[in-house]
């Protein structure tokens, strides 16, 4: 963690440039190149930060051709440089990369293909809408649900990130106190199963969100939406199911939508299930998703029920420039492919299920780990100083973060507490690349 | 123009499927798939909507092969699939596609390489950020002012537009009624040189964004930024140069920041110069960029002051997931290289110099061409129904518009009147391409 005194700025697993240590002088070189020409606002990973050439698989290269084991880029889900994506993208951009107001055919091909996955009203007779980015969809996902119930207000979880725009930084409390949050958000607390019973999180939510929406009420925001990202990333991974079931009534009890935020959980991520708000068992009124979904090209969407837009539709429009374009809907198809022919959601599955196990058996010789917790590849290593009280240990976490850098493998740490480590690969993680992961790890715990 | 009476929600040169007339059945089979699937908020161009399948140069190709000279799209600055963008991202889709917290030399090349042509304090020691589109390229550059200013309030002009998330879309009147401006938005009119004396339109604008800054400060609010598109695009196209020198001043005087939105302008279109507010003799604090960066492969950017911009990288920080990553970067490394390899901006100025005297000579001929401005090749031809009370006349717009259409030409339409001809093409427009316009437009215009 890089805390900021002055301010609160904090970023878990930034680069420190008032402690750049004994950096190789390239590298300094290169930061310093970075900072004049990008400016104060970029952060960089890693106390070393880490130069990258190129990328297959789930490995990264850097310029003298050294390796990284990727086990944290969740956006190449089907791997870096997937031929079939690549191949996709630019037989595309050969033929045509034009915007959505003419009528195109892959548009169309890829919204019927996707629609039915969501189930529910979305799968019955949604609608998909196109962005570029994340924050793109979660910011028109809130024009629409502020459009439909006439309401303003937001309800999401203590530590969530939910995007960069001006609203939706503005219920992103992950971005630090440097970061001023909506008058119109309230915040309930994430379903932490380290430290409550895990069958009674989802009522407690539940009622917190009620509370929420009776503040909100009380101050003429009303609730808009309610939003989470089911695998609740930047609040320190948690993955207890059916959790948001309670929580997604006590919302429509107050009148709010529920909008699922699948930008991290979504696409077979979760090993379960294709969308990581299936593991709720719930039917939301909006699905938000990106990162993956064109595995590194920009493209993102919103998936609404029919009766949600309905409003928006009629008295506003939607437009995105390279939303939706033919090169983006290229690369989302074959990313779509990919994933289900090579059954990646079944091997995040697989692999996950052995990284937590072997995670577990690292957890009964080293104190530090003090949970282990995870759906398919999206796992949670909360670090502790102190078992029985379960104090977070952010030094713990980022000197393994650190420490697997130092030896070529990437993650990163999480968590309000930063204590949480951080283990998010690429859906094609392969069991050798477990071993890899897990024989680092129990080096870096050993020499500590 | 297509006028919901209800909400007042409008959009020149929208397809109304209200009166679809007499349609091709498979083409009215795709538009009710395309309203099942993508839901109502998405509009299409035309009277009779265009299908596209391929592109090259400045041609498009329907599924029944014909083609369509292509005068409108902007984003394809440099020519429908030109072999150097393609090449420059099927090379880097091989090599790399992560984001900007790894080292990488690409981004930084490139802002290198286009740092300076902004000039001024930007030119000398600003910063380039990377996000994916122009709508965030704008939301972000308003977040740093605020930042920067402790300031709220932002003006723009009549019938600006600045983009679709929340933020942007508040102070983007063009989307109609239904699309509520910010609380903290104030509107000054745009420098119509066709109904005021060019010389005067600085002063007049100037005064007019004195008063709107006192008006935000007698609120609350005061001045963050002044924001405009130096072509005026949405407004109906005004380019008479050194217009905004006063207003920046004004905008100054008031303790505001200029933003220079130039995704519109941007990258020689105006053919005078790289940059459209070059034209206006000003050293804007900000200025965004879009649409024609990467030939329409997703990437936007804000270049911003050193010291505007200080305080943000202090108390907050910036990461866009697909903002810059490498094949964004190589997209548009390439399309800038192909620019002034090609001499792209020159091109505009002669082909755009071309074509106004060519609508000139159509206007000795037809009462109905009110007046003709433009700045290379972004070019406005504002039609009335009265000459000497320069009555707008839209219905003629739209009939132009869709006149071309039918003869495979393709422009669009703009202006708070719905009245004036938006003829924008790739920057590759060729002599022969603006013959076959002026012709079809001869053409049409005889046939009214």
């Amino acid at each position: 963690m890089t805390p900021n005194q002055t301010t609160g700025a904090t970023m878990v697993n930034a680069f420190d440039p008032g402690q750049p240590g004994a950096l190789d002088p390239a590298l300094a070189r290169m930061i310093e190149r970075r900072g004049r020409l990008l400016g104060p606002a970029y952060r960089l990973f890693y106390q070393t930060p880490v130069e990258v050439c190129r990328a297959q698989g789930t490995r990264l290269y850097d310029s003298q051709g050294r390796d990284y084991l990727d086990a944290y880029n969740n956006v190449v889900s089907v791997g870096h440089c997937h031929p079939q994506v690549i191949a996709a993208v630019h037989a595309q951009m050969q033929l045509l990369c034009t915007h959505t107001r003419y009528l195109q055919d892959g548009i169309l091909d890829y919204a019927e293909a996707l629609l039915p996955s969501f189930g529910g009203r979305i799968g019955a007779e949604g609608h998909l809408m196109f962005t570029c980015t994340g924050s793109e969809a979660n910011d028109l996902a809130i024009r629409i649900a502020r459009h439909h119930t006439g309401r303003n207000g937001i309800i999401v979880t203590e530590e969530a990130y939910h995007g960069n725009s001006e609203l939706t930084a503005g219920f992103s409390p992950s971005l630090g106190r440097g970061a001023r949050l909506g008058t119109w958000v309230r915040r309930v607390p994430a379903p932490d199963s380290y430290r409550h019973d895990p069958a009674a999180l989802g009522h407690m939510m539940a009622a917190a969100v009620t509370r929420a929406a009776e503040e909100l009420a009380r101050h003429g925001d009303g609730l808009a939406a309610f939003v989470a990202d089911s695998l609740f990333s930047s609040d320190g991974i948690f993955t207890t199911p059916e959790v948001l079931g309670p929580v997604a009534a006590a919302v429509r009890a107050a009148g709010g939508l529920f909008l699922a935020d699948e930008v991290q959980a979504g696409f077979g991520r979760s090993g379960e299930r294709f969308w990581g708000f299936q593991r709720h068992g719930i039917d939301p009124d909006i699905v938000t998703m990106g990162k993956p979904m064109g595995n590194g090209f920009p493209v993102a969407a919103v998936a609404v029920a029919r009766e949600v837009v309905a409003e928006f539709g009629r008295d506003l429009r939607y437009f995105n420039t390279f939303g939706g374009n033919g090169v983006a809907i290229a690369a989302a198809r074959a990313t779509r492919e990919v994933i289900l022919t090579e059954d990646l959601q079944g091997n995040a599955q697989r692999i996950g299920t052995l990284l937590r196990a072997g995670l577990a058996a690292l957890a009964e010789r080293f104190e530090g780990i003090g949970d282990i917790r995870g759906a398919g590849l999206y796992i949670g290593v909360e670090m502790v100083s102190d078992r029985a009280r379960r104090t977070p240990d952010a030094q713990a976490a980022a000197a393994i973060v650190n420490g697997l850098r130092e030896r070529r493998v990437l993650i990163s740490a999480t968590g309000p507490g930063a204590n949480v480590l951080k283990i998010r690969p690429p859906l094609v993680f392969s069991a050798a690349d477990a071993d890899q992961l897990l024989s680092t790890l129990e080096a870096v715990l050993r020499k500590r």
